[in-house]
């Protein structure tokens, strides 16, 4: 029998999980023919969450289960489950905690969310396989190799955009990446690029999303007069700053804040949501539905 | 086809619907043979949550559905479980929507929580039936008078307190009480009167607990010059201010903060705390492990 | 010699207090002077907060003086301290706590917030003279009654919406408003009632503002998917809910959240923001500059 | 005529500065008497702030001023005020920005808070002169030499106690350190080393006091099932955690957080606590009365 405290220990700290994502129309026993599917070979449930959304009509299901025991080989359950997915008209997604995701951090020149991303993975906060770092300057090349992460270079100007992003998507091509984090990256990436990795780019903005979309939210913040200041993290979509919010966050500000003391205190949110986020992503917590997100916490 | 807009509206706006709770030591196929019930009798899920306690080694499940189609009648639901519970040697509470739960409210003389109470049930925030406002006060007869909640007065004095426990405890098996709230009632209830309601009377009390347990907490939070105050609603037992924590809340305080000032920031989070643990409580989302409680938002 | 606790305690519960509220251009001397003007007079300082606004190169003064020994009488303060105004070139309000700022509340429908300021100012949380309730509908006399507020009806209807506004005018002047409140009144109001009352009117409106300007913004908010809903109060002008900001407050929404809960939750916050908005008002902490608010809390 | 910029960015941005802290029995005319001080020798009033504590019937005030064109040179200004602090019967402090605080950072092997402190400061949000990491332990010596910080090992046993300590408060008057902030470090410190830095050793304990006072507060914490959890910065004294609070702040938990996501989302409050009340003391922002502190923010 396995051991009960190795059983529930959440993916995040365990290398024999999987996790199914499921998107249906709603129909009575998915729950039920879902569960029994995993119990038929012998895995044990960990975690199970539902949602209905009732904008799309659409039923949400997230189950995370136990496969030291499991009848099937890894390679083989997604197909063992496709007859159930094709009964109830489902779409999903299958993820094994043996497959560590390939995280690469594009960044500019500012170094503090890049240090938070690698810090906390270093620590066993998070789970990914941080395989490199991209940027459009040489700035921060000093901290990857601190990290002995990876690092590129690809200058971006006016003229050569076109060009760069093309090596840039080569680039995480070539590195098998899953998931981009833009970690305060101060480019806008064009639709190409965003249709690669469709709700596997994710952002931090420096507002309190949707007040303060584009350029420079704390000058507007600081204009506005706002008493409280935030920070969004959002999957990355053709309309700027207008993709699913993953998790936000905010902090206190008074008359006496100057823009330099919001952007101060901006850092420490900008910090804490950005993590969260890729955080939520990685444990495959997080499930977009149209514009928004179901985030199973 | 049942209306999808209806099946998954929760509990608290629904009357068709049953939730099942159970503790239960750990067991693969819970979960499928718990769900697969469900569906024999034509129930639909609504709702599903888990959680594996580590300390007591105890797998707690809450699972909700509609039961409007459901092949069995209320009142033969449990023992149709039964089997199951005695497979897996869980223990387990059936609750229905049909069957409202008959909350009394304790008071003393501070109005701010009774009159919280009784006016989100009236706005639909909660769905308790409140059958009795029951005090050791005359004072707050008018305001159960206003919501047309019967009003019971049981003076207490040292000499008299054991016959006036004796009359109250009279006065809630007659109005066939299931929940009695403490709104910041001002005695402290014997151990035989907490016997009769297991995890079903429920306190505010205005600290952080377990910081400044007892009298006058705000004066032992001022003293100690703390910078943060809060408030903790949770299931009374023996032990004074120890029982299980089902809600907190904190707010800031400064130097410029008065006994006073923090009375009143406090009246704001007591009445808070304290309707929100209520209304987890009356949505059955809160399940007692122990001295801890697992609440399943 | 003053009792000591007497000299200290807050506006909020002193009756011998007067406040003065300064703008000027910065010029060094300020502070000394003022506070010298109070001292010669026998006046002892009880609280003093100043701030320099670089956009508009304001400087910003609050001091509060007990009077109980003022060598002068209340109405000849203001003209004594005119030579130094001239001197700095500043304006400035000198406010009395021997005249309590007179009240209107406006509402519509919603009955939340009415209720939550007619309690705090019952209980002696703010120090306001309610003297009227004014309202486009029928609604909410009895709530006015319950307080022993004087309850005005004028409807409002597309076509008499210039002769209504004119009669609420008028009202307003009978009761020698000082302080009109919004408490979800739901009708704008014209830039002739607005100059009527320059930084005296307050509104709660129900976001996170800038966010979700308008109407329906719980619905905008489900819409876009945040996870953070807010509630805003500020001094109305003729932009439509542009105007300063006084307190901002917000509480945390998921995917499980529906309109309805959004709704529930954003209750909680607009009484709570709007509350303390009323409050600072009150006490006189808060001066406006530009389209910002300066609060000394 | 001086910049009006310049003269009124904060202490922490500025070096012609001077900080007066003053504690008095209560007198009229204190406020008159050192504005008019400060503007007698041409100084500008950048910030003023003032409080009564009725417990210790004291007055404490916080008065910071541009120097720039003072008449009076740096080392003079503490004796010139002498005579005022006498009439009044005053305790002062007088603080220049020209005189930067050296702080010495004491850790043994967590590096989270180190880092934190590290980075802030060099990136300019704190001033401090950060002149030494002292440590029990080597492991965090490459941390300072990241930062070009010395940084002394002294270890300690249960026998070698003293003696260690003895070397440590050596080492702390070598490199003439004015502020000791303790960064997790895992040791007591006695009465006598204590009495060496009165109100200038800063630490920080991972819970929200007085809760869980002592060892271990996040397995306190879980076992109580508390649904907050904090961190709280203070002055030491010689009662174990019970020194003046500075800076406390709290994040959420529940039943699914194990006593590692504790730990986890502890060290993201340790470290944004702990920087706060460094900064605020940097920033001569922090007095303290008796075993409370007031907080000039």
């Amino acid at each position: 029998m396995l051991g009960v405290a190795g059983i529930l220990r959440p993916m995040s700290e365990q290398s024999n999980r999987a996790v199914l994502l499921l998107w249906s129309p709603d129909r009575p026993g998915i729950v039920a023919e879902v569960s029994h599917f995993i119990f038929t070979y012998g895995g044990s449930i960990v975690d199970s969450n539902q949602h209905y959304d009732p904008v799309s009509e659409t039923f949400l299901m997230r189950i995370e289960w136990d496969i030291t025991a499991f009848a099937l080989p890894e390679e083989r359950i997604a197909s063992a489950f496709e007859p159930i997915a094709i009964k109830f008209n489902m779409t999903f997604r299958l993820e094994l905690s043996s497959r560590t995701t390939r995280m690469a951090i594009m960044v500019s020149k500012y170094d503090h969310c890049l240090y938070d991303l690698l810090l906390r993975n270093r620590e066993g906060e998070t789970h990914a396989d941080i395989c490199l770092v991209l940027s459009n300057h040489e700035t921060l090349s000093n901290v990857a190799e601190l990290f002995d992460v990876p690092f590129e270079h690809v200058s971006i100007t006016k003229e050569t955009r076109e060009v760069a992003e093309e090596k840039q998507r080569s680039l995480l091509r070539d590195y098998r990446v899953d998931l981009v984090v833009l970690a305060r990256y101060m480019q806008i990436l064009s639709p190409t690029f965003v249709a690669d990795y469709p709700n596997r780019v994710i952002n931090i903005h420096h507002s309190f999303l949707p007040a303060f979309v584009g350029a420079r939210p704390y000058h507007q913040a600081y204009e506005r007069g706002v008493k409280i200041i935030g920070a969004t993290s959002h999957y990355v979509t053709d309309d700027l700053d207008q993709g699913p919010i993953i998790e936000q966050d905010v902090t206190r500000v008074s008359h006496r804040d100057t823009i330099r003391t919001m952007v101060q205190k901006g850092r420490d949110l900008e910090r804490l949501v950005l993590s969260r986020a890729v955080k939520l992503h990685l444990e495959h917590r997080v499930m977009a539905i149209g514009n928004r997100t179901v985030v199973f916490e």
